[in-house]
């Protein structure tokens, strides 16, 4: 035996409840990505660790494993400081669109890497490839260049970084362990740490549509992010914001990214909004800039400015017609009253079943599908007023895309109020 | 998608504590013996069982799912009634050697279906096959007239038997899954009841040396299993016994020939001919001939004679020369006193360090090496005089095998008695 350690040691280590050395981490992280340990081992020690926990110097550990297993990125020798922003993912999020530019024309460069979407949550790459010509990859000098010229970059991630994170997360995905919060926890930060931003916000999703369903499991993965970030020397903070019921007013791909144009243009819904100025002022502030007010920005333009060049130097036309579905259904509100309720996971299986995401991760996705929604929790309505327009190229899948919104949404009598969080909860750090 | 179910939906269910349906273990048991459901999911799946336990309910019908995965036998054209048993694994447990051929001659047929060693827990075919020519592996004609004509037959079962099993024991080994009460019980029972016995005594060991750590444990699982025979019309009974200190004075295959010739010949350490009587009289009461005293077939040699046929159906020669090991090293009793511990872990270990286990299944096992006891707690001892002798054909091994023996056993002053289980601790069924 050439390895130092056993794979069925460190599982069993962590089964019946011990904490594992930081030369068993180090060991299983590294033998996973070349191969020695199994990924029947490698699963078997995830289910575990999901079950059973890991003490906040073994997530520390993990995480520092992952980040070696690959390169790492350097943004000193840009002339500005960078902060980036990174969600845990929820429905109609498609806060990162307007987020980024904005923060880039307050003059702190956004190097946002990004993901696509899987099961219910979208994916940013999946939204802004419904703009015509967008790409979104870019070479790390690419990256560099438009950082530098233009302020904000959204992008994937180069296969460099974090290759064990990349493995691990394909393995979690099919084996019931992404929702183990030390796995969360070390698979995001790897990522940012590694790519080397000095400043990072977490949005923080609680509620239906996230993966932290309720307020102290959200608090207890965002205290250890942020202790991860801070021991790394990355400035960070972290928002819980409500995921209870979709942001905006819309899910699916060019249908947000229609809605982030139209926050960047001064208008858009409310809530989006409110959680992009929150969340840049949070940026600004961890980058040392928290003298600049993002507000201004927005009003005067610069934040739009900054959003067509981003686009143009990945190949797009912020002026293209965006992709629009073929077929269209309504649901309508069915009683006079007030909605107290709609719900974020349901929406978003909903909009994923209409074609706006995918099952597996090879599958394409459909630019124009998704869904639109015209009320909001707290908004009166009326009977036979318009409450979702379904979008889809096919129409065949309407009718699995309405079996999921059965007891979706719920009309209470007048006077009746919504119970949600509010949008923001908490802030830690 | 034309599978019923999803793999991750069944792996979330037992993940969030919930109970499997009969649907949900009958795909998935089906679906991973086809290769739909992959190791690393069942892996995973497996953890969560482990973690979370199984009913009685799911437990059952995990047993029948694998039984339903291969074929059955049938022994019922034989001419005389057949029981089985089965150890869930010790060290120097080679009970199986004198008992089938003492049950054979006492007029009920023994059909033994035994397996390899993996670990520290011997194997009885490896053992047998320590006999120059005996081979493990008979076709189930072979086998049929071997019952008939002889009364009693220790092989390997065939691969037709219970595969999903079979595929789902070599998973757990490498996964750190075998210590699961329901995966063990099911592996077990879906065996015994595809073979096909008409009565079953199952030997459920206790103490370091075995997989049950502790009484409560042992009682659980010997629960389980008796009520899974039982349902599926088998006769089923079983006894916890003493695994905290080895059974007899030998460990290794060989070695454990010897000592079970020297137990059919009338002699033989004083706990093996014990355990031997007791599970022979269990099992021949459970096949309805308690009319039968299994001391008297012992005595009279009729034991001895059937033992000698068995050997020579399968190839063996009872008179020949067993191999013995080349090296050999003493271990010294240090002190006057009483040996009041003598650890069957430890020991079991070492043994298996010095060639008589196996670390992966393709590895090959030593026939003369293992370990000889000279003294079983209780014992006054005096300092100097020997206490294990250890055997291998490698000497570069005893390093190894005494650093696991250290605190392995402890000499109390003149007067003191040992804490341990007595052998039969209690009886379930």
């Amino acid at each position: 035996m050439s390895e130092p350690f056993d794979a069925v040691d460190v599982i069993t280590t962590k089964r019946d409840r011990g904490e594992l050395s930081d030369g068993q981490i180090d060991w299983v992280v590294d033998a996973y990505t070349r191969g020695v340990v199994a990924d029947e081992q490698m699963s078997a020690l995830a289910m575990a660790v999901l079950l059973n926990g890991m003490q906040r110097r073994e997530i520390a550990r993990w995480t520092a494993a992952m980040i070696a297993s690959g390169e790492r990125m350097d943004f000193s020798s840009l002339s500005r400081p960078t902060a980036d922003k990174h969600s845990t993912g929820g429905v109609g999020d498609k806060i990162t669109l307007p987020l980024a530019p904005l923060v880039g024309a307050c003059g702190v460069a956004v190097p946002q890497l990004s993901g696509r979407g899987l099961g219910h949550t979208g994916g940013t790459l999946d939204k802004l490839e419904s703009i015509p010509g967008w790409r979104a990859a870019l070479s790390t000098a690419e990256m560099m260049r438009q950082l530098e010229d233009v302020g904000a970059v959204i992008c994937a991630a180069g296969d460099g970084l974090a290759p064990a994170d990349k493995k691990l997360y394909a393995l979690r995905d099919v084996t019931g362990t992404v929702e183990a919060p030390p796995l969360i926890a070390s698979s995001i930060m790897s990522k940012k740490i590694a790519e080397g931003t000095g400043a990072l916000v977490l949005d923080v999703k609680v509620g239906s549509g996230a993966f932290m369903k309720n307020v102290d499991q959200a608090r207890e993965l965002a205290e250890t992010m942020v202790a991860l970030g801070t021991d790394a020397g990355v400035r960070t903070v972290a928002l819980l914001t409500n995921m209870q019921t979709p942001l905006g007013l819309t899910a699916g791909n060019a249908l947000e990214v229609r809605e982030s144009v139209e926050v960047l243009a001064g208008g858009g819904p409310e809530d989006v909004v409110e959680l992009t100025l929150t969340l840049a002022r949070e940026m600004l502030a961890a980058a040392g800039r928290d003298d600049v007010d993002p507000a201004d920005a927005l009003a005067d333009g610069r934040a739009m400015d900054v959003w067509r060049r981003m686009i143009q130097a990945q190949g797009g036309d912020p002026d293209v017609q965006l992709p629009v579905a073929r077929e269209t259904f309504e649901v309508l509100v069915p009683a006079d009253g007030v909605l107290t309720q709609l719900d974020a996971y349901q929406v978003g299986v909903a909009a994923w079943r209409l074609g706006a995401g995918r099952a597996r991760k090879e599958d394409p996705v459909q630019a124009g599908a998704g869904i639109e929604i015209h009320a909001k929790p707290g908004a009166t309505v009326r009977g036979g007023d318009r409450l979702l327009t379904l979008h889809t190229d096919e129409p065949e899948r309407f009718a699995r895309a309405l079996e999921v919104l059965d007891g979706a949404f719920f009309i209470a009598p007048h006077g009746s109020r919504p119970d949600l969080l509010p949008l923001v909860v908490e802030r830690v750090g």
